[in-house]
C-alpha cells in the first residue's frame, strides 16, 4: 500500500516533488504553506487539503515532507509533534541530525534538480539521494524513490552538502552567468537565442569529455589582448570586469 | 561555381569551420599552420596541401580564411600579399579593420559556438556572423555561409565583440563552473553524472525564459545560512571561495 503523505512547503521543490509523488500514485492527504494562496494552489493539484496553520496539520499520515527553506525545518517540526511519524526533509544543506531531536524515524529526500513551479521537469532522470536514521526507514524512501526516478543513490549529509554546493556552481551561477551574457547581448541588440546553441554545445560537451579538457576561449589559451579588450569593453560595468578578471585567472591557473 | 580556399590556421576553430566547407563542397586547396604536424592532419582530412611557411601559401585560391590567435592575424597578412582576394578573419574579437591595410575585399566570418578538434558540431544551427568591406563581398560571404547554416545574420565589429564577450560568460566560464563542480563532487566522492542533468536542465530552461526568471538557489533567496554554511565547506578552496561570494552577491544585487 502506498504511503500517505503531508507535504510541508509550496515553494519550488515542494511543488514538482509533491506532484511527481501525486502522478506516481502516492496520496497527499494536505499542503501546508505560511502563504495559505501557496497552499491552496498546489493542494488543488494534489487532490489535497490545505492549511496555514501547523496546529491543523493532518495527525493520520505516514511520512511529512519538510520541503522549505533551511532555517524553517526546525521551526515548523517544534510546532507539530510527530514523533513516531516518518519524517523528511527535502534539503541538500542541511545535516539529517536536525530531525533527531523531533522524532524516532527520520531520514532525508533530496532530488538534484533546479524546479521553478511552472515549469515540469521529467522526474525519471533526476538523482535522488537519500540518507535514514535507520535500515528500515531507509527501505521506506527507497521504495518512493524508485517509483519517482531511475537513479536513486545513498549519500551522506557531508556529501550531500557538497552536491549542493556544487549544484551551486553548476546550475546558479551558470544561470547568472547567462543573465550576464543576455544582459551584454541586449546592449548590443542581439537576440540572446543566437547564443543559445553555444550553451546548449557547452553543456553536452562534458557528458562526453571532462569539462577541464572541454576548457576553450581565450583564458585558456592566455590570451592577454583579447582579455585586457573585454575587460575594457565591460567598463561600464564594473561587477562583471570583476568576474570576468577573476574566472579567467582561475581557468589560467587551473591549466598551468 | 563554389570558391577555391586557403585556410591559414589549423586550430579548434580552423579545423571545424573548414571540415564544414569541406563537407559542403568547397574546394580547401591549402592548409596554413606554424606547426607543420597540425597542418598537415588537418589538410589530409580535406584533400588539401598544406605548409607551415607563408611565403609558400597558393596565390590561385579566391578566398583566404584566417582563423588563428587574434595577434597573430597582423602576422600573417604582412608577410602575404592578397591585394586583389577576398580576405576574411574568423576572429569576434578583432575589428574587420585590420584588414583594410592589406587587401581591397575583405570580411569577417564568425560561427558563434565552442569548437574542439575532435569533437564533430552540427553546423546547420550555429549562427554566423557576418560583415564585409561592401555589399558585393558581402553577398559572396553569405552565399557561403547559407551552405553551412541555417541562422546567417550581419554584426558589425562592435556587436561582434559583444558576442564574444557574452560568448566567453556563458561558455568558457560557465564550463570552469562545471570544472569546479566536478573537483568537488571528486572529492566526496561522488560521480560527476549525477549532476549532468541539472546542468542540462539549466541550459534548457533558458529556452523557454529568460535567465533572470530562471534564477533558483540560496543567492536569490538570499539564505545567508546556507551561503556561510558552503563558504565554510569551501575553506580548502579560497579561489572557490572568491567566486562563490562574488556571484552570490552579484545574484543578489541583480533581484534587489
Amino acid at each position: 500500500m502506498k504511503q500517505k503523505i503531508v507535504f510541508l512547503g509550496a515553494g519550488n521543490l515542494a511543488t514538482n516533488l509533491s506532484k511527481a509523488l501525486f502522478n506516481s500514485g502516492f496520496d497527499i492527504l494536505q499542503v501546508y504553506s505560511r502563504t495559505i494562496a501557496s497552499a491552496k494552489m498546489l493542494a488543488e493539484q494534489l487532490q489535497a487539503t490545505y492549511t496555514n496553520n501547523l496546529k491543523h496539520i493532518n495527525k493520520t499520515a505516514d511520512i511529512y515532507f519538510i520541503a522549505v527553506k533551511d532555517d524553517a525545518i526546525v521551526d515548523i517540526l517544534s510546532a507539530i509533534d510527530r514523533r513516531n511519524k516518518l519524517v523528511v526533509h527535502c534539503s541538500g544543506s542541511t545535516s539529517i541530525e536536525v530531525l533527531a531531536d523531533f522524532s524516532n524515524n527520520y531520514g532525508v529526500f533530496y532530488p538534484l534538480q533546479t524546479f521553478s513551479k511552472n515549469r515540469a521537469v521529467v522526474f525519471k532522470s533526476i538523482p535522488i539521494f537519500l540518507e535514514a536514521n535507520n535500515a528500515e526507514n531507509l527501505n521506506v524512501l527507497q521504495s518512493i524513490a524508485v517509483k519517482l526516478s531511475d537513479v536513486v543513490e545513498e549519500a551522506t549529509s557531508e556529501q550531500r552538502l557538497s552536491l549542493h554546493v556544487a549544484a551551486v556552481f553548476a546550475c546558479n551561477f551558470v544561470n547568472y552567468l547567462y543573465a550576464v551574457a543576455a544582459d551584454i547581448l541586449k546592449d548590443n541588440h542581439i537576440d540572446f537565442k543566437h547564443i543559445q546553441p553555444l550553451i546548449e554545445e557547452t553543456a553536452r560537451k562534458i557528458q562526453l569529455m571532462p569539462p577541464k579538457k572541454a576548457q576553450t576561449g581565450p583564458a585558456v589559451r592566455y590570451d592577454k589582448a583579447i582579455i585586457n579588450k573585454h575587460v575594457d569593453f565591460l567598463k561600464d560595468h564594473p561587477d562583471y570586469q570583476q568576474i570576468y578578471e577573476l574566472i579567467s585567472h582561475a581557468i589560467y591557473r587551473q591549466n598551468c
